[in-house]
């Protein structure tokens, strides 16, 4: 088993280095993982990486090489690294499950712990999360726009080997039909998938016996990939012709082909046409070739006619950055917990303080989710009527009635011991799909979605004003007053 | 050790199957690796991956339990599960070293092998092509926009865990000092940086107290991060009296300040003059906050004043994607070889055929590259004059003397065999350093770069339109003439 303990930020260590040296090492600290804008310019994300999360942390050991490593360098105390080789997370994690529709600015993962422990696990944290959400989302975005199946085959332009095994894994929590990567198919239980290569037929002496010739081997799955000379000349006459010749005769179906390049709007409709007339409605088409959800609905806009698409790139690959950030939100001095906030120039900057919970404000009758709130850890929510309110422009109230509350974040670790059973991937993606349907429409679109109330508590809002006020007031200038 | 040799496409299989069939598993048959457009919009690209291709190949091992899903998919025989238990890699590759500049439709790679070993490695070996140019790609375009020490801290951002470790090392190959991962740092013998984190003083008393405690545990790496609250009012103010109450009086240097928000122009110009006046003209500036080439070049020409930079998202998790394609282009047969050619509707899609070497001719006065030819592998370059032609407007030609000449593509295997010595990733530097070099500025470019010379000697181009015609003709309508 590789130990990939050690990607760690290196100023993580001095940090702690620091933290050892002030005797603060057992110093209870809280940290949120949250983003704060969706990718893809949409008006939501879906949670991912949590699995990850748990493997990093149960398997968390920092070896005597790694040590020695540190060492090398002259920057750390040989108390600290004595303190360093028997670390282990003993903290407490809380997290809203893979999965679910996530909104910026709210916290996804708490981290409750010592603070050398709670930063030294913020890079592979971070880096999960991101990865894991920036999949699943896309997968989502994906699907949903397609409203067929969609199969992932990105491994080959995905970030390495191992990134393609997690991004097939969150494609398919995400909405994929399957992945054509077969070691995630193995290790996540998800259907492997896929037909034939271009190269096939190119090496044959034919189009024709390239078919033939796989039609043989593989009579129950007949897709062909119609597109390596022409489509409408050769590539689906010679699917045809196989058919007839031989999958038909033989008591096999024709089950379809692929087109993989060329006007696929255009391509689709006219094959759709020669399947027909040929006798094989029930033949299928699958797209593929760089496919997006700009391109998706640009097809269905056009009429292509189609069965299920293939996405490669834009789901393992996509050209996007999830910015999920790990912020210290309280410390905690003789059992009081002290909230704490980072205050920036660009007030969107400023971050949500305190060690908080997050609800999900559902309406009883549709289902429909009708936002999130946030609260102090110690706030009761009011369970008949509710007034939401926005934290950038407190005029806009909306009062609510005849809702259900639902905390999202549930317990992951207590005490460094895992708590939480994680779904297995099928699991996973009923849950997704189940949780998706809650979201309203006018989120989901492409095209200027609407902004999902994220709120806080009138408490918490107050509190995060006068948290402002003070550090305005006395952090910035704090070496005049006090060191001056 | 994780075994990855299953992140294979399941089509790889169905189509061995089909080759196992035909009694054809032991044809010989020629892939090669190349793209289409360089990432970034740019003029160049730099190889990466190879070293993730060495070890995919040198573990390639089906293991019993794989054996044993893909027999539960029911597509299979036996006898070729029963060849695939056995299965490794025996064939021969060929390729760019890692950290060479290179070009669209040049073969980066070439794959000499039994067509089934060929086609089981392609995924693979796709992934580790595109991560590691990608990553080596940005990370030369970046520095080279930079030209000043560039950290690599991006490991957060990375497409997970796995992704981040490589990403950090083709990062530095690519030209970036170093790296905030330790992991990628130990394992690769590359050095890890890194300072402080705005949590650090958020979590204090005060800024001052902050970098005090700090500087006292790090006192010879004292880079403060000052924009926590304010960067001219606070920030600066309290690194000055941190490195008067405590650094210079015992003995120690205030080496610098590091800026992650705000208008970086502005604040590192008056950053400057504050550090000069305060008596520390030799205090370092280091800047970061989502650079990339635009803005660190934004920066350079808006008179920003910087020493290093600090860049995470646009290395390590690039909104780019690499399209490095796995094509045919020879197959064997009574030990001749037959170039193949996939033909396509988008001219620029339709491949360069045949087993074939890259050369590189470079100015023997200059140094400077003038252009690659690829050529049939039988045919030999002249040494003293040559006519390069353009393979798509064959009228401009360029007669060209005083050259040297280098075959870029180098042996790694032989018969399954490793034969060729990794470099260290440090001796990977230094040659992607001196390579890029040989470069002309106007290929390096961000606007509008120079297309650097990829031709075609005359008898490839005779050859690929031969082959192109004859395709034309003869597999398009294949079924009509052979089945009709």
């Amino acid at each position: 088993m590789k130990n990939n303990t050690m990607v760690i930020d290196f100023y993580e260590f001095t940090m702690a280095q620091v933290y050892f040296d002030s005797n603060e090492k057992d110093k209870k600290v809280y940290f949120d993982v949250f983003f704060r804008k969706n990718p893809f310019e949409g008006g939501y994300s879906i949670s991912g990486g949590l699995d990850a999360i748990i493997d990093y942390i149960n398997n968390f050991k920092i070896e005597k090489e790694d040590i020695e490593y540190l060492r090398s360098t002259g920057k750390f105390t040989e108390d600290f690294l004595e303190y360093l080789k028997n670390l282990k997370f003993t903290g407490d994690i809380f997290a809203i499950p893979d999965g679910t529709p996530i909104f910026p600015n709210e916290p996804i993962i708490t981290v409750r712990a010592n603070v050398i422990e709670a930063q030294l696990i913020e890079t592979a944290l971070l880096a999960c999360f991101n990865h894991g959400t920036l999949v699943t989302t896309a997968a989502k975005r994906i699907t949903e726009a397609a409203g067929v199946p969609v199969m992932e085959f990105g491994a080959r332009r995905a970030r390495g080997i191992d990134a393609s095994i997690e991004a097939s894994k969150y494609a398919f929590v995400g909405g994929c039909s399957g992945t054509s990567n077969v070691k995630a198919a193995i290790d996540n239980d998800i259907p492997a998938l896929g037909t034939m290569a271009h190269s096939m037929i190119c090496d044959a002496d034919s189009e024709y016996d390239a078919f033939l010739r796989y039609a043989k081997s593989n009579p129950d799955n007949c897709i062909f990939l119609v597109d390596t000379y022409n489509v409408l000349k050769s590539g689906i006459p010679n699917a045809i012709k196989v058919a007839n010749d031989y999958l038909i005769p033989n008591g096999f179906k024709f089950k379809g082909i692929r087109i993989d390049s060329g006007d696929l709007a255009y391509l689709s409709k006219e094959a759709r046409k020669m399947l027909d007339a040929a006798g094989f409605p029930d033949a299928t088409i699958c797209l593929s070739n760089g496919l997006n959800e700009d391109t998706i609905n640009s097809l269905k806009g056009q009429g292509a006619i189609f069965d299920s698409l293939g996405v490669g790139d834009n789901i393992a690959a996509s050209k996007e950055i999830m910015g999920g950030v790990y912020k210290l939100v309280a410390t905690q001095k003789d059992g009081e917990i002290i909230p704490k906030i980072k205050v920036s120039e660009e007030s969107t900057k400023t971050i949500n303080p305190a060690y908080k919970r997050v609800y999900r404000f559902y309406d009883k009758e549709t289902g429909y989710a009708l936002g999130d709130v946030l609260a102090l850890n110690t706030e009761a929510i009011p369970k008949d009527k509710y007034v939401l309110v926005n934290p950038d422009e407190e005029w806009k109230t909306c009062e609510i009635e005849n809702y259900t509350i639902r905390e999202l974040q549930v317990p992951i670790f207590k005490d460094g011991k895992q708590v939480y059973q994680m779904p297995t991937v099928r699991e996973r993606k009923e849950y997704c799909t189940n949780e998706f349907k809650t979201i309203y429409p006018e989120i989901k679109r492409k095209a200027n979605p609407h902004k999902y109330y994220v709120d806080l508590t009138l408490e918490l809002l107050k509190l995060k004003k006068q948290l402002i006020l003070e550090t305005r007031e006395n952090k910035g200038k704090a070496y005049t007053k006090k060191n001056d």
